[in-house]
């Protein structure tokens, strides 16, 4: 992401946790903070991915403690509502503006600039993020205030944990009738169904693979935030909580760190060789 | 279908239990029989579309009492793997070959010539169709001996119902959270997930609307005799069978006679304006 | 049954399919017929119990061939509504009068005499049948027409399999959490929902034994036959089917001998020692 | 509880965040202390009983300034195994013992002096404790650390609010089905699955009544914490997790303050009168 930003014109300045890993955008032509705070304090609109609420939450603080009056800040991360809400308080008070922008597609899209944003918060910084949220992904929503992006981006992978399950049955129903796997693959793929997510990971999980683009334990974790909205706001979800139990079982037999598609291993009774 | 294969070349003779309905074949260049027999009698290979089991089994008996030694019988339309055992075993004994070749796609890919056929039963029947059969849809796949057809179906349809339910589930949740529907699926159809099925259906599912390509009542069919083949075969499909229950709701609620799509009023709690 | 009731004065004569097994009958003071039509002709009520449909109707058709009118024919082996309603006709053409009365209850309450019979058809041969019912179990229902006796059965046998699949995830749970399954099944034996299904089957599942009263085959039949009453009456039953996954799950690891408290294998992710 | 310990003797000192509560057992002879602390600081041993884990906490900090060193604390309300390590470290850092001990059983058994105690943390304490446990409840069970006892009660409650869905869908069932619920209790009460749950309940179900003695919202939060902890430990529950979806359901159309018997509401399709 900070490579397209860089490449598309922008003065990028980066930090991380573990400074080599800004060795091949420094190599890139960024400049690099010692600190997180020395990065925000030096930029205009200041992006960040953490991968735990606990990260956020202890960068966010740094965040307002150096953010200029009048400047933004953006975290692609997806957190929960009560945390994205706590960071933006915070970056508030300090004078700066907060959006939440959780990102749909993982490293391929990242890296081709295909993402899409799905943002919270701060209009206005949205609306002044927008040129470089083109540059690194496909399209950007403005979807409410605080907790909407991170609302929407649950939905959005409730449908496709329940979608890879509804596969991976199929898959298993037809190896246990004597069907061919390849075969319901092509004759979905000539259907109304047809779509990118199974023609990309059907044929590698019909190979018993899963090389991993989004992690089974993720999608667990997505699929139990959005149970949690659904109890929250008054949506039973029977089909996404029978799912569910599922990733349940492949995280409990150590698929969490697979692709989420590992999800067919707890689907088969017996695994079909 | 008929009409697709005149327009073809083929020479054509159609029958209808309600004779008028043949009148704009007839009115098209096709020949019109007084009887299945008379049909199936003059013909080399024969095609056979029926609406339950009960009258697949009774035009099959005709057909069996008229086939003449070495022509065919095609039938397209969806029957267990009982019925069409039964009805392959009496062409059989007349002398006649025997496919089953149930079709995914309904009334727009029907007319245009765009269905999928999955046929299971007499492989040299096959091969003769199959020059009709590129006639009447994209694709024909020959996936075994008489059963494999309807099986193959069943998982497809599987799928389909269950990616339909969670799309319902994605739609209902954001619906509840304030969130906007419409958004939902623009989101949707930019990634991975993105199909022409929810592409079709999602605007009108939306505004409430469920204008019928694919009924209801058949979907729940189809959901409820795939869970019956993973009985059989060994195979459990718990999202399956709880995607199953919310197609049982909407069937209560009066909603068989909509398109599967309908499935949504299940899902809503209170059906949002 | 057929012993209580001798032993309760009656006249009782025995026909089996396997003539051996009505050697003890003998013995203990039973006429022993040498076809069932020879046992219905000489008998005011008949009452059979048979494993499944086909042998059901072809005793039906047998008994219907013997029976003298205005003598009583019970079935209380457990058949679906077709089943019971073309025998109940048949034998009402000879001028018979049917009842089917599946019981609830298993090996000991035969013995014992503590059946409970779900009667369903002829309401007068139900009273006339009654004392002997009495002789043979502790209560009988009248329910209402023919199918009335196996939808109850049906009900109760729902009930049965989603309380005992509960039990196994209340015990599984336990074991995964570092708890005593003896002190969960010892403190549900001092509240609200003691029962003694859970003390009689509780400890022998900590051990990880199924000692056979009730197949687990059957019970996932009789979840199944719920499921499609309750499709048939427009009623979901979502936890049943939840609960009817687990059982098929633990037929196809070949459990479906096995006592149905053998669910618990279905729901171990690993089995704990 | 507290009149219970005062009729065997004990000396009571009690404390209530809204006084009037107190007055009764002020009549029945119970000291009343002006603040919490007071009442921890005169006692041997505190029970304390609250209805949230904020409200847990609160007290629980008021209890650790004020308990003398060698006394203990024994928390009878439940709380998340996080709210509970929390209290017993800070009581335990004043020099106080802490013991959880959640209970099994609601207003009866409270009055009657016959709940059940599941307690985890100080073991020492719980054998102190244990004469007065017993005078307010029948059982009291020492089940490990902190967190053994909190989990206990979820995996009982888990296999409660899935039996008691159980019912609700065998209720609804044998309505559509034309069957008497009346006849179906009745016939559930003489065989092995008889339950005084069911025997108290059931009847009013019938009646669409569900005077409150266990709050349906209680029972929701409990099931989707069991969940939690299933996800915790890695222990797959689907048929807990359908049954929370009907709670969600009844929860959403507004039952959470009727008994929990009243997710049969959101098991009938149509209210059946």
């Amino acid at each position: 992401m900070a490579r397209n930003l860089g490449a598309a014109g922008y003065e990028v300045t980066v930090w991380n946790r573990t400074p080599e890993r800004c060795e091949p955008l420094r190599e890139a032509g960024a400049a690099v903070a010692a600190t997180a705070g020395e990065a925000v304090s030096g930029s205009d609109i200041t992006f960040a991915t953490l991968s735990t609420p606990e990260a956020a939450l202890a960068v966010g603080a740094e965040v307002a403690a150096s953010i200029r009056p009048g400047c933004g800040y953006v975290d692609v991360s997806t957190v929960d509502a009560g945390t994205a809400a706590q960071i933006s308080k915070a970056v508030q008070a300090a004078g700066g503006a907060y959006l939440e922008a959780p990102v749909s597609g993982s490293k391929g899209p990242a890296e081709a600039g295909q993402l899409i944003f799905l943002a919270g918060g701060d209009r206005a910084l949205f609306e002044r993020a927008r040129p470089a949220l083109d540059v690194m992904g496909k399209a950007a929503f403005y979807l409410g205030p605080v907790g909407a992006g991170a609302g929407m981006k649950l939905a959005v992978n409730q449908v496709m944990g329940t979608m890879m399950a509804s596969l991976a049955e199929g898959l298993a129903l037809a190896a246990q009738a004597g069907l061919s796997q390849a075969e319901l693959l092509e004759i979905i793929s000539l259907g109304a169904m047809a779509n990118p997510m199974f023609k990309l990971k059907g044929g590698s999980m019909v190979e018993g693979a899963y090389p991993t683009a989004f992690p089974l334990k993720h999608q667990e974790k997505d699929l139990r935030l959005a149970l949690e909205l659904g109890a929250r706001v008054g949506q039973p979800l029977p089909v996404a909580a029978a799912a569910r139990q599922l990733y349940e079982q492949a995280l409990a037999d150590g698929h969490g760190d697979d692709d989420f598609s590992a999800v067919l291993e707890a689907v088969y009774v017996d695994r079909i060789e």
